[in-house]
């Protein structure tokens, strides 16, 4: 046990990351902190980053901006909050972009200023530091990547099988079908951000957020030096479940999973990241109360097993599961 | 005089050239022409067009689309009517952009839906004639290069002299500082648009709109090949004075053709174009009821003047100017 506010670090993905942000944002401030953003960083998945009519979107960043910064439709699950789509009904009428893929007003803001400073020469680090500092966030984000890496999904199609854009494949078709595999062409080139391997590695908790472990937590974990930054670090390096009693919170994890072969239960998502202390990266794994059951058989794999109440209906709730993930880590 | 319909090819910038254009689209209908642009080409200023943001904008493609289209905001004198500035408000809150430059949400679409297009690898010409396809103009539209060519100002600011971005100067200090020079780095090795130097050879009539001459009509006539297409057409060129009773109609052109020391008057714009029998570029100048006085100093140039009433008031009074303008090309 640690009285001082540990330095945490985050990887995540776009709702499930958001909301367990806020909820460690807050677990930071509790501890009279002001700046939580010294304490607490975020690696944020930016697989599913893409261009469209020549606008630069990072869902996932965004997601997680908009939710810190408070302004987030958190009913709808994306974008912003009195969101109204007067440009995406012009770029309709224009046959520009994708009819399926709304681009809201206020959205669009975020895009285009994202863009302009990619055009002026900014790395997306340094975009994503800038977007930072519209609204006191108290968390540091960091991209994974400067390097632009793809999504692409191999799908059966009756049939066929073809690729498409991940967003292709998320939006317009809503998972409906069946994915076969996921890749992110060019990520082996990849680099680490700056600063995210340090991040890592200065770490007193490294949590991996309860966000979809294929097509969230997988892409970062996919660039090169992740791994060993996860498996060197002096941190804990807990997981939080995405999946409670057998089934996703929210997203489409399960079907992601199906992919890998791997069943949707909060057991085998910790198989999947595997035990640190067996080459894996995982030392604690927090499961809902609801998966109790399962301790045993995760205990099994080499990973600590701690139980909590999971689900995050605010923010106090999930203030809660983010004590809880510092409590698996040692700290409290 | 000939009763068939000719082929016009009309030089355009902005407002005087949307408004000289409908006019002129309205003389071709009234011939019972319907596809009107196989009939009328305008060749269309591109000198101010800019990356802002990120986003490629086309002022001067813009307003003649959108006055074409009848989607024009005829009051303000730019951009879509029934526009709102939702994105342009988050790009102030962002540090994005020009704050003293709105970009309008419908408009937005037109320049993001550019952008796109462009960044898919084409070319200004296809992207105008995608533009164009969404409305029925009755105009072909071209832009007068495909070479992206900024003009800049250069202007006395109190003690200092020093150069800006045409945009900023007419934009955010509404001409208010004093210009002494106007340039278009680069236009010396741009190219005439595909098609341009056709619709210049091949007209029967090729007019000069009254639009700016210095900075709607000059950056054409900078385009290399131009002078000579013009010189080498077998149409009449007619120029039609965007000067009426020594002022402007709108605009600024009294003080851009002060930086190159002409006086504001219909007989001076005509020097400045000159007479073609004379190595210059006008046929025929069409003054104003107002500047009837000016008839012999313009025929004294070498320039056959005629006298109509010039106010472009209405669709009626636009197609009545361009009406006069046909008849002083020879064609009725």
């Amino acid at each position: 046990m640690n009285a001082r506010t540990p330095r945490i670090t985050v990887l995540a993905g776009g709702v499930g990351g958001s909301r367990f942000l806020v909820g460690m944002r807050e677990t930071v401030r509790r501890r009279g902190i002001d700046r939580a953003q010294d304490h607490l960083v975020a690696i944020v998945n930016t697989g599913d980053d893409l261009w469209l009519s020549g606008i630069r979107l990072q869902p996932d960043i965004d997601s997680i901006l908009y939710a810190l910064a408070g302004v987030n439709d958190a009913e709808r699950g994306w974008g912003r909050r009195e969101e109204t789509e007067r440009v995406a009904r012009e770029l309709r009428s224009w046959g520009a972009g994708w009819p399926w893929f709304t681009l809201g007003d206020l959205d669009l803001g975020t895009h285009i200023a994202r863009t302009g400073w990619l055009r002026d020469g900014l790395t997306p680090t340094q975009v994503v530091e800038l977007l930072g500092r519209r609204w006191d966030l108290g968390v540091r984000m960091l991209p994974m990547t400067d390097t632009e890496v793809d999504t692409l999904v191999t799908v059966r199609d009756g049939d066929d099988v073809r690729q498409l854009h991940f967003q292709e494949w998320w939006t317009r078709h809503r998972a409906a079908l069946t994915p076969l595999r996921f890749d992110n062409p060019g990520i082996d080139s990849a680099l680490p951000a700056p600063g995210v391997t340090e991040a890592i590695l200065d770490a007193d908790v490294v949590v991996l957020a309860p966000s979809n472990p294929v097509v969230s937590i997988g892409p970062i974990l996919a660039v090169p030096g992740m791994r060993t930054a996860l498996q060197s670090t002096k941190a804990r390096v807990v997981g939080v479940s995405p999946i409670i009693d057998g089934a996703v919170v929210r997203g489409m994890a399960d079907i992601c999973l199906e992919a890998l072969g791997v069943a949707t239960s909060a057991d085998t998502v910790a198989a999947l990241y595997g035990a640190r202390e067996r080459g894996g990266l995982l030392d604690a794994w927090l499961v809902a109360e609801e998966d109790r059951a399962l301790v045993p058989a995760i205990r099994e794999i080499g990973i600590r097993a701690l139980v909590a109440p999971l689900w995050m209906h605010g923010g106090t709730a999930s203030a809660d599961v983010a004590e809880a993930a510092l409590g698996a880590s040692g700290f409290e």
